[in-house]
């Protein structure tokens, strides 16, 4: 082959490995996705409000609609947080279940569930999660909870 | 070249135009995201249920969390819709804003927004959508409405 044709023959065979790749991104699995909320449940019932965020999306793009309305970005979900679930005895103890799972091309995915607390105050609820990958981890992008 | 060679570099530059017809197909855009949502308004207004739920996905992948729990595929929200909103009293006068737009990869996107009814039973509240393609329309494959 000639220097030019080479030259496009590698980048042509750079791009469609490119392809390959990016075809073969494995979608955000339901197994990984649960793991994020099994976390987050152990966190939450040992009062570790600030590691039950950190399992959302760093970044302002991150959306909670809760009884309180729109939070966004970590440090207001925090607040939010901290404000509706003062002590152990409003956190009281969570568990959750999962009602769908649906992945959204690649990198998304969206988890429908329910939560219950247990204790002093208890309550129940639903939740719809869009998931995202960052920085290697399965974090939610937007939560919407509804007490029912 | 060589035949073969030939083959390979016609192969490597196909897989190179899919990659790039990839990397460039176009995210959800929000204007196109809106307008599904203001054709929406126009059918609930004229009473036209069967319309309004014609612009989810059509399919057992659509969900919908809303004060009667959860609905799927487009006939059990539409038989949801039905009951919650018999009668043009019941409808009354939707509006909406949007609140908050993100796409998700080329083929989702997430909308978030508040909902009035205005009428003899007025209600208010917010809902997040995530919006989908399909059949080259912009369709909403998960609401989660929640009255405030």
């Amino acid at each position: 082959m000639r220097s030019s044709t080479r030259v496009a023959f590698r980048l042509a065979l750079s791009l469609a490995a490119a392809a390959l790749l990016g075809a073969c991104a494995a979608p955000i699995g339901k197994d990984e996705s649960v793991a994020t909320l099994t976390a987050q449940a152990d966190q939450w019932n040992r009062g570790d409000l600030e590691a039950f965020v950190a399992q959302y999306w760093n970044g302002p793009e991150l959306t909670f609609y809760g009884k309180s309305g729109l939070a966004r970005g970590r440090s207001e979900l925090l607040a939010t947080y901290r404000r509706s679930y003062p002590t152990a005895k409003e956190r009281g103890t969570l568990a959750f279940e999962i009602v769908d799972f649906l992945p959204l091309g690649d990198e998304h995915a969206l988890l429908l569930g329910k939560y219950r607390i247990d204790g002093e105050q208890p309550s129940r609820g639903v939740f719809s999660l869009v998931l995202a990958r960052q920085d290697g981890r399965i974090v939610i992008l937007h939560d919407h909870t509804t007490g029912t």
